[in-house]
Order: C-alpha cells, then sequence, then structure tokens
C-alpha cells in the first residue's frame, strides 16, 4: 500500500528525515507499523526543493529498496531543504518496477504522492484521457493509477500549471480530483475499495488527504508540528513550537514517540499553508 | 531511431544471432550503419520461444547499453530458439528509459518491435484509449508510440488474443494497424514524419514492415532466406538453401556480407508464414 | 543471511523450482521462514546449464528484490535445464548490492553461493590475494566474504578450471576451503560466527555444506531426493523414488510438505553426484 | 578510456558544468572529442560538497548513460556546490558495470577519479592488497585499476584519513601514487601503455595528472582559470579574472570555447589550492 512523509520547515538533511528516526521511512520500507503491507521495497522516491536555485523540485527515484540504496544514503547527509516529500513502494501484483511508476510524481513545480488503490485500472485510464487535454495525456509515463489521479488533479487546476499556485488552490484541485474518483467509483458499483491518501506540494504549502470508502481499509495518516525536528544522539524528536510553528510533517506513520504526533480522521484533507499553520478539513460524503 | 532483427528457422544460439556477426545488433548499438542515429544505446530488449515449454515467448529487457549487459551476454550463449526477436533503442529526447518503454512488447504469444516515430504523442495516447476496450487500455505499460501502435493492432485482432494467429490474419491487422495511424497522421496535418518500421511475431511467423511518408527518412529494411545462418571461427554466413528454406532473418540491417540479403521497399509488408516462405506486399497508398 | 535453493534431475522450468512451492525461493525473498533475516531482498540470480549447447552455464542476478523481477519472471516460466542453482541475498550493512556481488558466481563450468558469514573482510580479502595466483586475483570482481570463498576454492582445484570435474574432486576441494578458512579463523581469535552454507555446482553434480562454528547461529539446510518434481494445481510435490532417484533438490528450506526433506547435520557435505545419489559426509573438526 | 570534469569556485549548479557547455560531459559521453573511445556510456558518477552539512560529498553514480539519466538530469538543476567531481566511464572489454566500478571513489573526505589503464589487473590487485592495511583492503568494493590507485594513495596518506588534509599534502601522496604505479610497471617489462590521468579532491582543492608512458597514448588534460563560469542563452563562457581568480576547471577535454583553456603537458600535475591558485608542476623521471 505504500507509505510517504512530506516536510515543511526550516532546511533539514534528507537523512534527518527518511533515515534517522525510528520509525523512519526506511524503516517502514521492511517494517512498516501501520501497514497492511509490511514490506514496502518495489521502488522509493524522493523530492525536495532549492527556492533559491530553481523553483522546480529536485526528483531522485529508483527501483532498488530504499534500504539498500548507496545513492540515497549518500545524497541524504549532504543535501538541505525547507520541503521535502519521500515515498517507499509497494507495487501492486505484477505492476512494473520502473522509475516512472515511482513517486513522487512531478509536473512543473508540483509534487505528487498516492498511498492507496483506485480499482479499475482500464477504465480509469481512459476516463483520464478524455477529460484532460492532450498535453496533458502526454505526461502520462507509468501505469499507475496513482499517476493517472496526479494527471486528472493537474486538469483541475487553472491553466498555466508552471506558475506558484497558493495552498487554497491545491486544497480545491484536490478536493474535486477525490469527489471525481468517488463519483466514478461510486457510477462503476465497483465492490474493491477505493483508498486514496494523496499528498500534493508545491514547495511552499503540502496537502494531504486520508480518504478511504471502506473503513477497515483506510491506511494511517499523522502529522506533526513544531519548532524543530532534529536528531540527536540518535533520536529525532520534534521540539515544542514556542510561538508560530516552524516545522510540519504529515506522515503515513508517526516517524518518532513524541506526544505531538496527530492521527487524522478519515474524508479529511490536511492543509499546510506557506505560514506552517495546519488546518484539518473535513470532507463531505459525495451527493 | 532504434534497430531490430528477428529469425525464425532451425534452432540457433541468441549470440549466433545478437552479438556474433559482424554487423550484429550489438555492434548496431554502438555503430549502426543505416540509421540516422548511429547511437542505440536507451535499452534493449530480446524475447524468445521455447514452443516445447510455454506458447509463450520469454522477454529479457533492460536499460543499460546492450554491449555491456553481463545478463544478455550469458544468456546469448546458452539460449536457443527458432524464433527470436531483439532490439536496441534509442529513446526520444527525455523520454523515459525504463524496462516498460523497452522493446520488444509482449502480450500472450505476440512480440512487437518499433524502429520509427509516430508524431503527436498525446493525441494518439488519447485515440487508442478511445478505441480499444478497456482491458487493452489497463496494457497500456509505458509511454512509447511504438506501444501505443502495439495496443492498436492488439484491438485489431479478433479475440481471444490468447490463441493460435496465422501469419495472414498477423498481416491483415499489422496494415489495418498502419493504415490507421496514417489516416490519423493525414487528419492532423502533421508535417513531422511518420516513420513505422514495425515487426510482430507468434513464434511462428514473422511480418514487418517498412513504412514512411517521407522518402528521406525512411529507415532500412532487410531479410535474407538460406538454409542455416552459424558462425564458424567468427565469420557469420547465411547458407543458400538447397530446396526450402530453413532460416529466415529480417533486420533493419544486413548482419553479415552474404550477397542474400535483399533490402525491402518503402511501403511493404514482409511476411514470413510458418513455412518459411517469404513474401514481400506493397502496401497501397491510403485512398 | 541469504537463502539459496539447487536442483538435478529431469528438465525443470525454473519457475517450478524458484516460483511455484508454497515455500520457493521468491517467498523467501520476503518470507525466509528458517532465517534469522526475514527479508531476503538485496539482489538474487539464478544459473542454468544446457549441457547440448554449451558446457558454462547461463547466469542471470540483478540488484532488485526477486519477488518483482519482471526478467526473472519470464525466463522463469520458458527456460528449463536439468541444473539450476538461484540465490535471493541479504547483503550485509552497508555492503554494496550489484550484480558482482549477487550469487551465483560463476567460473567456467562451475557455479558457487553462500548462506553465512565470514568475519574480517580485509585480512580475508589479502590472505586469499597472498593464496592464490594472479589470473584468479583478477578474477575477484566484488567484495564480499562469499566471492573470496570461491577464490580460494578454485585455487584448491588442480588447474585448467576449464576441464570436466568429477563431484569426488569437487567435494575434496570444498573440504579443504572449509578447514583453510577454519584455520584462519581460529588463528584470529575472531569471536564472530563463522558460517558458510556453500554451494557448488559443475552443472551435473552438487556439493553443499551445512557448516557453522556456533551452534545457534547454524543456517538450516535440506535436501530431498524423488522421482520428479513437478506442480500441479498449485501444489508443487516431490514423488516418490522408484528405482534409482531422479530428481535432487538441496535448498536452505524444504520448498513444499514433503515427507522426503532431510534436514543436513550441521558440519557436513552434501554430496549429489552425477549419478543422483546422495551422500551426507560429516566433517571433521580441525585438528 | 573515461572522460572527466572537476570545478572548484563560486556556487556552481551542476548543470552549468555537467550539460549545458558546447562540449558538456554529457557530449563526451556520447560524442568525446578527444578521446581514443568516442562513447563513454558505460556509467558515471557525480560529486559534490556542501560544507556548511556534511565534510563529506555526496556521490551520485548509476550504470546507465550519463546522457538518459532522469535522476542526474533532474538533480542537476537544482543542487549547486563550490566543488564539482563528474564523470562518464568507458569499461574495458568484459568490465563489469556495476555503480562499484563507476567514477569518482568516495574515501571519507576525499573524491578519486582515472581516465586512462593501468596493465596487469591481478597483479596490481596482489600488489595492492600486500601493501596497504587490512582497513582498505576492506574497502575494495569493485575491480577497477583505478580503484585499486586510489587504495594505494590513501595508504599513502598520514593516517587518520578522517580530516582536513591540504593541496601539498594530497600532491606529494599523488606523485609517489604515480611514481609506486611506474616502478611496478617498469619492473614487470609490461609493452602495455600505462595511462594514468588521475584526479583528487578533499572538496577545497583539486588534483588532477596527465601521465602517460607511451606518448601517442596520452589522453588530453586542460583546465581554465576565470572569475566565474556561467551559461547565458545556451553559451557558457568562463569569465576572465580580474583580481584573483574564483573559478577553475580541470577537464579531460575544454568544454568551451574560451581562449583561457589550457592543454597540461604529459607527466604533469595541476595542483589547485584552496585559494584557486593553479601550479603546473613537472613530474621527473623515474630514475
Amino acid at each position: 500500500m505504500c507509505r510517504y512523509v512530506s516536510y515543511l520547515g526550516d532546511e533539514l538533511t534528507l537523512s534527518e528525515l527518511v533515515y534517522r528516526p525510528a520509525n523512519s521511512l526506511i524503516h517502514q520500507a521492511a517494517e512498516a507499523m501501520e501497514s497492511r503491507t509490511r514490506i514496502n521495497a518495489d521502488g522509493f522516491g524522493v523530492g525536495w526543493y532549492n527556492h533559491k536555485v530553481h523553483p522546480e523540485p529536485a526528483v531522485f527515484k529508483d527501483v532498488t529498496p530504499a534500504w539498500n540504496n548507496a545513492n540515497l544514503r549518500s545524497l541524504s547527509e549532504t543535501v538541505t531543504s525547507s520541503c521535502i516529500l519521500a515515498h517507499v513502494r509497494k507495487a501492486q501484483r505484477f505492476d512494473p518496477v520502473n522509475r516512472s511508476n515511482c513517486h513522487p510524481f512531478q509536473h512543473g513545480r508540483l509534487l505528487w504522492m498516492h498511498n492507496g488503490d483506485i480499482p479499475g485500472r482500464g477504465r480509469l485510464h481512459r476516463r483520464v484521457c478524455e477529460r484532460v487535454p492532450d498535453e496533458l495525456v502526454a505526461r502520462i509515463a507509468g501505469n499507475t493509477d496513482s499517476e493517472l489521479a496526479f494527471i486528472l488533479f493537474l486538469s483541475l487546476l487553472e491553466p498555466p500549471l508552471d506558475r506558484s499556485i497558493e495552498a487554497a488552490e491545491l486544497a480545491d484541485a484536490f478536493a474535486r480530483t477525490l469527489e471525481q474518483l468517488e463519483a466514478w467509483w461510486s457510477s462503476d458499483g465497483s465492490t474493491e475499495p477505493l483508498v486514496m491518501n494523496f499528498c500534493v506540494s508545491n514547495g511552499k504549502s503540502i496537502v494531504a488527504s486520508r480518504f478511504a470508502l471502506e473503513e477497515q481499509a483506510v491506511p494511517s495518516l499523522h502529522y506533526c508540528v513544531g519548532s524543530e525536528f532534529s536528531c540527536t544522539d540518535g533520536v529525532c524528536r520534534m521540539r515544542c513550537a514556542s510561538g508560530r510553528p516552524r516545522s510540519v510533517i504529515v506522515s503515513s506513520e508517526a516517524l518518532s514517540a513524541d506526544p505531538q504526533w496527530v492521527s487524522v480522521g478519515n474524508r479529511s484533507l490536511v492543509v499546510v499553508a506557506e505560514s506552517l499553520s495546519v488546518e484539518v478539513q473535513r470532507l463531505s460524503r459525495a451527493a
């Protein structure tokens, strides 16, 4: 079912987010604790922003398990960023494991990840192609439900896509993406669970969802707000915020034992604005 | 623009077809002689049949240049087959290099390769999705024009696809695939060249095309018929056939200096039947 | 700690050995049952012989987990052999995951695999280089203890190495390899466990060891003899032998629920001769 | 024979060094102009320093041609550094193409690259193992002459290796490495050319050699000093220095048409100090 983590705040090495926490994403690749799929080792990816140099993020994705990738380990000690998204993948049965199917997916300044499952791949693919303009169809590079959802999301943003987009606008297109996918699922009368824990970022805001239509299949989602997330003597902690928050993590699983971790309810959107304020929006049930 | 080779006849090691000839496919990966793209090193693939064991072919594809792949070199000395297809890829600018984009593409008993270019990727992708059933849309794994053409071809065969299909039936669907793609290209008024040197096999027959709509851009295609293709002291030769042919090669480039190599004309189909008889059909211009 | 399987007997598809059994090697990659390391997903390899074509085996190895490798899955349905070795790797902490470190290792007609650990990598490397001729030093391609043990083993065979070698000769050099490695370990006064479950084959015989110097760390080893190993309706069985055996499996774990599986004792050598007779030799303790 | 580039100076994106120049390293991967091997596509690597975060460099290496690696392209636009080393590899015949054989090689703060060939791999490997301490033997991860030369170089530095090392000390150990390798080559009476264009950096200085013992086989080496290397409208230029130099490139080939490029003579060491002063030292012939 995959696992992901996203971060917004003061600059951090990738390592502090991805390797060092007790329940880091690397740990979740082999031993996910809150996931139905304990092993999430069918590729991985990390995207990060360096706004001083380029509005678009760097994306490093590969097909090996995250835990044994020497490039990832090396990069993570040296690269710092104020906005990081990372993902470990559990491929669905016989789905190709290649870079194009790894998350996060990128378009211009935007990164997208998914933890879940949208039933009916062929039908979804066709519907997305019918719905979106040629230039977005041309961007479909792999064959995951996750990427198709991203392409749909992109089509629900006002063009041009290669511009600065506020958190509120991202959240609005995000909610409409969920609505559209739920409507298609309903009209199909599918009996397979629809699971849509997505996460999107423009490098300055993050929007993530916890959303599943079958209660027992809702994958976990947590967030954590504080003044600083850092690691000392092998223990990573989110320090309590005095004044305004300076670090926010939205993650499939709690990375550390800090009491600040909040579990997000089903059918919810977590919106982290550029100010680092966090708002949880309850999604209404489709009419 | 890619290069390919296909073989039907007495059992041969992969090596005799792919490595040992003076102008082998491995050689063409670095030094193609009749291609606009001298280097064809953005992945490779080989498919072969072992009819005694399985009606479906084995497919081995990877993202490295063919010349340095240790697995390919090792397999090629030991694996024998009476029907082999192999391909070295030249990716179009910035197209992903992953296994799903490598040729040959497989569906059930069928293998498909392409050397060429179909302009207008997004539009082609949409049209194919509109045209073919959901279960074929679900089979689109990468983002090449080549795979989309294969999916269209599959939709022009009578289902079920997982059955024995004769050369004549393959050739018919193949010709209609070319027609459809040319019709779409014409209706778009595209000015980019349409180049469609395809090759398909069911393990017992081969159909290949030389087809381009701009004379100066027609990639080469050759075939060679004889009694045996084999290599002695580093020199590979197609021996002359006495009686009925027992070995046929259809290939982007002549592999050896044998006088039997025939250059196929533009807008032609080469049909190699199970009897190893070779027929070259001239394709009529779309009305 | 890795897991391996080896087979000698009537021709079998790779799939029947590697994929289909209830506790197949693919299953052991994610869920090893008798291993301290449940996940063995740091690369894999398979080697097999086709004596009619080439005395040397084909070797296919790659760095992904075995369970998601599309090439392995495709090959396995089509390739048959009378002698197959396969391995899933658990790398030691931070050891590189690359093809050169995957098992089986090959030299000429010989294949070698290891499940275990030899402490003191640098010292072992130096000792092997001091001990073996230049042409074998030049064959060291990776940095595993397993490959160094293979190089030592090769130096204990009578040259030339590229010839047919009987089971008895393999077993003799194998035993001396274990003795030498144990003697080095003893002279170092190492407190780390020495674990040497090796397996070697020339395509016609197999020799494997269960050998560890600390009882609680002895990895499992089993073998199974019968008339035919085959899979029907998803259940794989070793049929009982009437007359002489026609199929032998030597494997880290029992692949099926057949009562024929025998657990090998510690400090033992399993020698499968070309006649498929199986002899278990108790190794004496070094003086 | 490989090609490399190294940079020291004001912060630059990797892209400005590796992709954008007319004769960039990416260009040299497919079309090297001053090399006997036009294609250098058997893997690549890039290392860079971020002194504010970590004294050790990040290293990203992979086995595909540099020109089609999507991770490299993405990283290069976003990552900046004041010290960058990059390399495209041409493997010697049948040498494994894996990450451990890609350059640059790293140990602690040091990066090492090679363009050339040291004959007699097995003998070199043995000699290095005899000469260096166990902990350095344990660091040999691949099987290139280049890495063995690096291990020898490391053994000629005063331990501990994980400290700040001045340019002069690097240059001294570097010269002794060349001497030792030349002495071994001479004592063997080898008739194969000894080619040792190495490059080492600690993140603050660079030392590189042009060194071959057969005049016709000396690979090219150039350097360029100026105030700023940057790209405008697709044209990359080294601006002339007013005052002290602020950017130095040492590279197998001139990257741009700037008149500042200087060709280094054979048997020379280029030493770029932390002040960015460049000194070319003539190496004396071994007695």
